[in-house]
């Protein structure tokens, strides 16, 4: 209970299961786990109850550089909390491998290596350079429920 | 051959091959099998024929979103009957992992998964929900082509 | 040693390591290692010094598609450039899996294939069919930097 004792530590708390909103029909996995591999789908940031977190929108117009790094970090622990529900412990991640990020951009905004930055630095604070690098993109384009960011991901497990 | 009696059962036909424009070189593998894993390319809808199914444009403004949903199912059988040449026998796949949708949208529709779910659905009617339940993204973006729907795939399989 | 020859051969140059634009931090790996598998990060075309490579804008408006073919061209070479220094030798790649394009369009262009080609060419050429041979998929998107293209790629490795 390494990183779960980190994340009180710091502070943080995993959220709830996605409230998806009416009408909204999901049918699809969080986290799908096979063998030494779990694929994490794309999350968006989510307030502690579950329900989608502020602020919603472009980050280059209605959304800050810098909010979109807290939502990407929040993004980071609704994974997390995907991966808890999932595997049981989040100590069983032995690698994270690839992490895509979808920035929900304005026309003109390019810095979405910025944003990404808010998972990537909480992945490594928690489980440190050896088993929380990993390779990453970062792109531009339009996000499900104007939700500045959403992440997927491919972590290795002890499995 | 258990999901092509299903697939009969339901009236599905797989495609032939892409019939790809004149003009349009595409030096890659539309499956690519290594090990235990087969790796989809990006397919967009396509006709029993293999020519480009309609309709074409951006969902949101040409295409509406029952009609995106019908476009996805149809990548699906794309991806099914690519995989059949690869494989052999859709048998064979002993797990759906991760699936990644790619949707063509008009500025500020953002309902794409009503729209991946046309694939999802279909995935989970022929392989069952231990087998076909899948990680998955769904995002808004320019497609080749102009087609409202682009899916890649991986899946687990028994080689 | 054999792909590094060819490379001699064809008076082709892998890029030293990105020159990172002040202000940008990037706290992830180029490429992560596990097993037998390599995640390589989403790159951009880059000159031999590492410094990032002209033309910057959109394919279909600033930058040509036959232009676009050259970036992607690049990144494929900043992608092996990473690979030999992760892994030592490029010939330890066994398997080429998977490679995922993005392409910054100006609205309207939907020949990304066109410009992808211009790294599906390169490995091909330099692996051969049997180990070159990828699934991919090209869209069409925002790109850090306002780069033409940038790409991510997962290959098989001996390890």
């Amino acid at each position: 209970m390494r990183i779960e004792a980190k994340l009180e530590t710091l502070g943080l708390v995993l959220p709830e299961p996605m409230q998806v909103p009416p009408g909204l029909r999901l049918p699809f996995a969080w986290v799908r786990v096979r063998g030494n591999r779990a694929y994490v789908s794309g999350h968006i940031a989510l307030n502690p109850d579950g329900s989608v977190a502020e602020p919603l929108g472009k980050v280059g117009a209605e959304v800050s550089a810098k909010e979109g790094y807290q939502s990407a970090r929040r993004v980071a622990l609704a994974h997390l909390a995907s991966l808890k529900r999932a595997l049981g412990d989040l100590d069983r991640i032995t690698a994270w491998l690839r992490v895509f990020a979808m920035v929900n951009v304005a026309p003109g905004f390019n810095q979405t290596p910025l944003v990404t930055n808010g998972y990537s630095d909480l992945i490594l604070e928690l489980y440190g350079p050896e088993v929380g690098t990993h390779a990453r993109s970062s792109i531009g384009m339009m996000i499900p429920l104007n939700a500045p960011v959403n992440c997927e991901a491919e972590v290795e497990i002890d499995g």
